[in-house]
């Protein structure tokens, strides 16, 4: 491994150009602690930097612009590949529009192929509008299901990281209604042993504990309120067991997070949206990051939106999106460290 | 109004005598500053009482047992109400028991009665296992809805209150699977109107702003993740706009308070049990207070269980009982200021 490419190279988009996806990038270069760990490779446009640029004032950071694959060493100027069009697009902060979602949807294809492709080693996406990319025409599944996609993952899992809180989730973007039919014996186990797997790749935790919530109030309270608990989930941690994965639950959620049991595990795998990431989000707000579990590249992402009420204000907070970029740099030399020692290791019974 | 009587007169129930109710019931009224706000009249029994004060080593706390109805002015002495049976019940922390489910029953009666008769202000009800009281023959839907069906109210509303925080539900010990199902544009409405009175009347609020949240991630995201917003919530608030009341949303959960809307509204309406309380408890733990809302008369308790685990132990902490004792009376003194300003004020619109 040269010296060059031991700095995390991480490719990080712009996200919808009219929202803050842009200003909370800027922001986050001027992070000097932060730019010495990476070498940032940003996906997006020079027009689209410019136009946030002066809404900041930033004056005095230096841009190059490059064609992909970009060959960069670490440098005092930035590489921007411009997956922009020409005449560029006008910037509109807090407009949803066709032009903004093909922006956004171009860097996000790009920069997933600098992963799989090998010039770039994590990527970091800033937010888009999914409404934008409709309007662009792209039957657009998600950041997360479209990476997924490309990277030929079958089954990667959400989960949200701050620090050592790390919450995954079962189903994502489901419907209440629909929640209880997608909890099967298999989702969570399968669930289990993607988190179970990264918590040893990505983070470096030789022996992983992953808690498991119930579905129900009190997690069903004896089968009282539901029986999901006792007929999906219970069993499914029998088996994981068996499998030799260190689980415990399931737990009734509201009492978990209060009680401090979070604390006790390396993660926490929590049964739909709301169930996990009211409790994250509240917990963690501004140093959330959005970790896709499960994938052979790295991605990471700020929890926020494009918060377009705010956006071309500057008074967006980038604590999410530098931590989004720590963590990728982070689990890239995690994975490096695994990848150095599997020879010396015997291998994993999984 | 007599003097005596505008000390709120505080009926505390100990709750299950295997758990840590009466240990929490006991700290608390070593709070010299909580025991001279109100004049406490504890339900329950003397052994109870004394096994636990042997266990934390309480000395000195004067009791003097007493019959139904208790006249009762401030005192040194805590009056006790002894509703336990000859020969005692033994003590045994940590055990579900039919005696103890009995006992703890007993005493949720007889403080509701308390309070329906005018011989106490309001009630406090320390934990109690819904398992022992099933043991013990009742069939029992819950303290809520024991003292609502007992009060003849139709439609109480759970809110659990920290502070300014305040989160009600629309359902409560629901399985997800259900839930859906019961969120009807009736029920949101009932649940607004009963939450508007509350603020009023027994906080103070003038005008109360209230939160609703939607079902679904994201508050279903347009239709994408789920229709309950724009079929049933939605037109709930429209209503209840055109009513009168001050209502916004449907906010997605997440989001909300993670930034902070919650400070900006009175009270938090909830879909859900989980989606209120786990985001309140991480928020709010150890003074989370649970507070019936839409009853005749003043009901709060704390907003943990028996925790069986650690009964006996001396260790659980009395914050979320003190707080729910400090509540009652905060409700019983607002809500005479209302009933002494009623003849002045012109009456209310709702």
């Amino acid at each position: 491994m040269s010296s060059v490419t031991s700095i995390p190279r991480v490719a990080i988009t712009l996200g919808d150009p009219h929202g803050i996806g842009p200003e909370v990038v800027l922001k986050s270069l001027q992070d000097e602690a932060l730019r010495d760990r990476i070498v940032p490779i940003l996906i997006g446009s020079d027009d689209v930097l410019d136009a946030h640029a002066d809404v900041l004032g930033i004056e005095g950071m230096a841009f190059r612009t490059t064609e992909p694959p970009v060959e960069q060493a670490p440098s005092q100027e930035v590489a921007v590949v411009d997956v922009g069009e020409n005449p560029p697009l006008p910037i509109e902060f807090g407009e949803i529009t066709a032009g903004g979602g093909a922006l956004a949807m171009r860097a996000v294809e790009t920069a997933t192929d600098a992963c799989i492709d090998g010039w770039a080693d994590a990527m970091v996406t800033a937010p888009l509008s999914k409404e934008g990319i409709a309007r662009a025409g792209y039957q657009f599944p998600g950041h997360t299901g479209f990476i997924a996609e490309r990277t030929g993952t079958s089954s990667p899992v959400m989960m949200m990281v701050a620090g050592d809180l790390r919450v995954g989730l079962v189903t994502v973007h489901v419907p209440v209604a629909e929640v209880s039919q997608r909890i099967t014996k298999e989702a969570v186990l399968e669930k289990i042993r993607v988190i179970d797997r990264s918590l040893r790749q990505d983070f470096g935790i030789a022996e992983p504990h992953i808690a498991v919530l119930g579905l129900n109030p009190h997690a069903g309270d004896g089968g009282v309120i539901g029986t999901e608990e006792i007929e999906t989930i219970a069993p499914a941690l029998e088996v994981a067991h068996a499998r030799g994965f260190h689980v415990d639950g399931p737990y009734a959620a509201d009492g978990f997070f209060a009680t401090g049991l979070d604390g006790g595990h390396d993660a926490v795998l929590a049964m739909y949206h709301d169930q996990g990431l009211v409790p994250f989000k509240a917990l963690a707000f501004d140093r959330g990051v959005n970790f896709t579990a499960g994938l052979p590249i790295v991605r990471t992402s700020p929890d926020h939106g494009t918060a377009f009420n705010i956006a071309g204000d500057g008074v967006a907070s980038a604590g999410s999106m530098k931590s989004a970029i720590r963590l990728a740099a982070d689990v890239v030399e995690q994975r490096r460290t695994v990848e150095m020692n599997e020879g010396n290791e015997e291998p994993g019974k999984r």
